[in-house]
């Protein structure tokens, strides 16, 4: 039991409210049937267990049957999941499910594309706090079937301070040096700069990871030899699909992308039914 | 007091849960600050309430004021919000804020676009139930503020009877008798079709509207001609911005597209800050 | 699952808070026992599944049996539900399942009677929004299991434009301009009007469907002539079981009834039990 | 804040769901207005502050006075509650607040007419759990505002072994020593009995209330008599508004009665509002 | 199903948050293993359900068997609970679990050696309502397994008229008939004095209970050899363990001790874990 | 707005249910007080927000000024907080309200008592997450009142690889090697070792923190005098005010104490009221 199901429970109410007019009026309650989800577009699976879950509160008597995992790539017209059951609840939860799973594939689509730029390289492709409300959880588990890895997941589990920190602190190495002072010992502290002067001063005042926001594949290149090694670098800031690799190529050891989550766009996908005779 | 207030609530936990680390580390607890946000592209403006709610919800000392209604067109550069308050706040609101702001924005930016391509014809442009789960009052707002209208809002507001209806009823007629019989007489009665046959067929059975999915255009001014203007006729599928003047040039009463909440891209929007000595 | 079980969870505690002090005290905890539910006066079972679900809630160890499906008439003295389980459960799962069943059970009780004077005609009964606070779906339900057929479910599953509504707008006209335009496609709109004069005019300016309030059947009468079958007329006002014949064979399509969920009274029934030696 | 609020938004929500299509279409945003309530026929006032509140919940900017304390006897055509804002909150909120105060002023009005029975007798008359699931506080309060008194709120705030219990304990005498060990000493002891001899064993075990069921006049005054003041004696079963005088005669110290919540009529009420140029 | 589920549900959350990042990087999603629970010192148990619940919570297929039941006497080293399944689930429930668990059995214990001083006597060992906010049912169950018993679980179960009461009131007297006049006539009346003075003034006034506060034990003997066994007298105050026999021994019938539920001390335990190969 | 008000208002109703009924019976609803809430031992104070809330929660008229901020030392008999308003609304948020902030209070004196140990040492004093379920973040925030630090506020925002993590994975440098590879960034990476054999497996494995658990004195000299500088080292075990200081003598950076949290007792606090003529 999660917060999880809380939400989609209260995304099923969304769609439901006084229930399915539709469907109550035209189907009989006891007609049987079966369905199976298929794409018409090549994708990489995610949210499998969100399309489970919704049809299991709405109707457990519902029986699904994944035939992939999430994280494989999957062929248009390839069944992805098989349902068995009421044919009201079939429909009733059909759009609620699929608004789910194409957005969250359409996620980890985006995100293979952009990690399969990246092979032979070490450099990892991060998100961002860019995601949909109230949805992080599940975008950030469609980041990781598409290949990619999770920068943090709130304000609290990672420490990074931006230019309004620094002004607000009064400078780089006071920032850090509160941060230091103040948060847990468990977390490493990241600082944000925008030029190669800032970059200096993060590194002497002790930042554990530096994000290069907006550099150039030169400028990028510049703060890796700087660096030597001594802390992490992330590059941030226009990662299109194109750009990928040149930034890998510099040398950090992270680029983080926003696009991941908020502009990746749906899947499209659809549920065939057929019916049986009760 | 609405049930947003709780999703809203439950949103900035989703970010915030133990707390900002970064900002409670490094920024005074007194310290006052001002803030604008702008788009760094041309938009159309949705989602104000949403902005101003959630500071209100995090930190209700925080000043905001509005320089645009929403359904407003606006240049980049432009401030579009302006803040006024705890520093402090004003970090930990940002991006909770802004993942809402960008996205209903690029809502209403898309649909903007649509519409314009219908000016000076009688057809209308709506959404459907392809909306992110749990912000879809939001997101069907947007479409307004963008100037398109909304289908229903959600299974009990509407009557929509589907290939799988059908199949199950036993034939669309039988689809449409039982619906008038059981469904609140405050309901019009819509039946979607495939092709003309079923178009025929529909429309003797008494449905109210009739939605033509996938039809060429000259299937769709075919349909119309058919009509004689006795029911609301619908198009969906494959509306794309190059394609929806074409589709409303046959004559069709509305046109409906998934894409206006499934695949609208963020806008790019950024929070400006300064800070006063208090 | 669905907001019925929070309500139903809520209504538990709402006895129960701290524990059944009786019932811990006095009853063994391991004592078994079964009790029928039965009534003392005649009546039309409505809500068995809230009575089912209340003891599930409770302790889904209890066996509950029904012997009648909702809608059906029975006569006192019939037992009607069967327990089988824990006694402590049985003795504090009674009063808030029963307070249920007794209050839906008037309600479907009194519907069939009204119903009953209808017959032959194919005139229908009607709900309205009058009804017990958070019961809303369960009594119009109960409704259904009288016989009738149900009004809106809320404010935003159909359009009923009244006095005051017409006094804001300027008009009737203008009333129903203004919902044909903003209100979705897939809603009919249905004006209320006190006399023949506003009649007319709800008729000229478009509505589909007119609720005709406090008419007499002469009036009523006089509607239906010069409606000539165009829109369909709904009777309400004074509906009480000596007259609602009169008033369905005025002609109206149909007859709404507060009266049917805010005045039914409770059915007057009990659980008796046996114990099992364990 | 209390749970109230919970509930009562909830029950706001079950009326408004996606919104109030009909005013949100036909009135203008910014139209004010002024609306009183009346009742149509004479009542008790119970339910002010859950008017006050449901529509403080749905807009803090209306204004609301009471003209009447809960309580107070009230004619017909009397203004009771005066309203001034927005037409759209007046009009949205108008259904749900009534439902409430109708049947709450229901309830009182009941009340009142038994309690009036009793004038001059010491007799009080006491209300049960027989309320309506989810509004047994509110009910509660409004058969206070009927000059009664309230019996127990829960099952955890009094102790009542009904013969239920005393089969299960083994005896009347075994139920009460175990209530006596395993209970809060704050609590009494009241016992059900349904004839004199059980009541001769409940006094005799030491009961500190004896809850008298179905007994008639004459077996009433019998226990008042071999009683000799040594405990409280409460009456129920079949108790009428024309039977009620005669209970209390018996020398019962309270008389108790489901149907003040479970069968009270709502009390004929509206809404009338007049209109602001803005 | 209780509001102790969603308590629980809301306390793994507490420490979930975004998940266990160790245990999910470092332990194989299929490593099946077993644990033990056991106590590094004697102590009585008690929290059993809730630690079995919270595993069940967190990890439906997690088997977990009790060795013994709350309210026995347990020795350093003897295993408690045994759990069986998915390590990672192990891990991840195991602090919340604990702290639940180590501070009931704090509480029991503490109980237990209270109530062992009162061998023999009648005087009966009562907890307060100081007790951790959310767990008053948790704690006044584990008092109950340490062998004492209950005082009022809220404000509503008991009435205990105190020193600002009766100021309020304007005396002893007029307090305790304002009760008995307001009061359900289920809950008795217990006044709470400083002196033997205001004993006497309590008594006359019609208390149903005295509660004798910080009285030293000659006082309490007094109150005892004038109350002549006409009403409950209970003592409270400096109940520390080596002078609670002495207390006991006045012949007050009741003992009340906030030290029970605010100052008892963890107990400390340990989960010992030993794995499967899978 | 956050998670800590719904907790609270269920703490609020924990305690009221279905009201106070002593208060609202035997006080008038008009009669208006003050009271001053003083500690009757010295102490350091916590809790203050927590206070003012539950009383805003409660009753929004009641005033309540704060003589102190938290962490300030306060001597008995010293007012702490001052309240003003509703005597009925005081008396009955009294016991919930003094809950809270003796046990935060306690806390936070027991923690100052270990920090005052510490003095003049560059050793910080942690928490642990052996805190009350639910009440964690308010725990830690007492610990920081005390002059301490925390540790991780769950399983998500710190890495503490423990033995049952190290069996599992196979191995110190395996399960250290698996953090690095699917753990955020921003996280660094503690282990727990007991010995100084694993102290040094745990520093070749490239940990950046490791836990020393029940070390004795000599052992953590050993461990800080082997890792030369290069990592942090916490000390944990058997943390007793009289072995603080010789632990902090040894070098190493953390102390962690679970008792601060599981352990500390209350503080002994009055709240006293007067009353003003209304």
């Amino acid at each position: 039991m999660e917060q999880l199901d809380l939400l989609l429970w209260l995304a099923i109410q969304e769609d439901l409210a006084h229930g399915d007019v539709t469907t109550e009026a035209v189907v009989d309650q006891d007609l049987d049937g079966r369905a199976v989800v298929l794409g018409r577009e090549p994708f990489v699976l995610s949210g499998s267990r969100v399309f489970h879950r919704i049809f299991q509160l709405l109707d457990p008597t519902i029986q699904i049957v994944s035939f992939f995992r999430d994280g494989e790539e999957i062929q248009p017209g390839i069944p992805v999941f098989g349902l068995d059951g009421s044919v009201r609840s079939l429909l009733t939860g059909e759009r609620t499910a699929l608004n789910f799973v194409q957005r969250l594939c359409g996620i980890a689509t985006l995100t293979k594309q952009m990690v399969k730029k990246l092979s032979g390289s070490s450099c990892r492709l991060l998100d961002t706090r860019k995601t949909t409300p109230l949805w992080r959880k599940l975008e950030k588990e469609a980041v990781r079937h598409g290949g990619g890895a999770n920068h943090r997941f709130g304000l609290a589990d990672g420490v990074l301070i931006k230019d309004n920190h620094i002004v607000a602190a009064g400078g780089v190495r006071e920032a850090v040096q509160r941060a230091r002072r103040h948060v847990p010992h468990t977390l490493k502290i990241e600082v944000e700069v925008d030029n190669l002067d800032q970059f200096e001063v993060a590194l002497e005042a002790g930042a554990d990871i530096i994000l290069l926001d907006n550099f150039t594949p030169e400028m990028l290149r510049e703060a890796v030899v700087r660096n030597k090694g001594r802390v992490l670098l992330e590059a941030s800031g226009g990662v299109l699909l194109e750009r990928v690799r040149a930034i890998a190529e510099t040398g950090v050891d992270f680029i983080s992308c926003g696009a991941l989550t908020h502009s990746a766009k749906s899947i499209d996908m659809t549920m065939e039914m057929e019916f049986t005779t009760s």
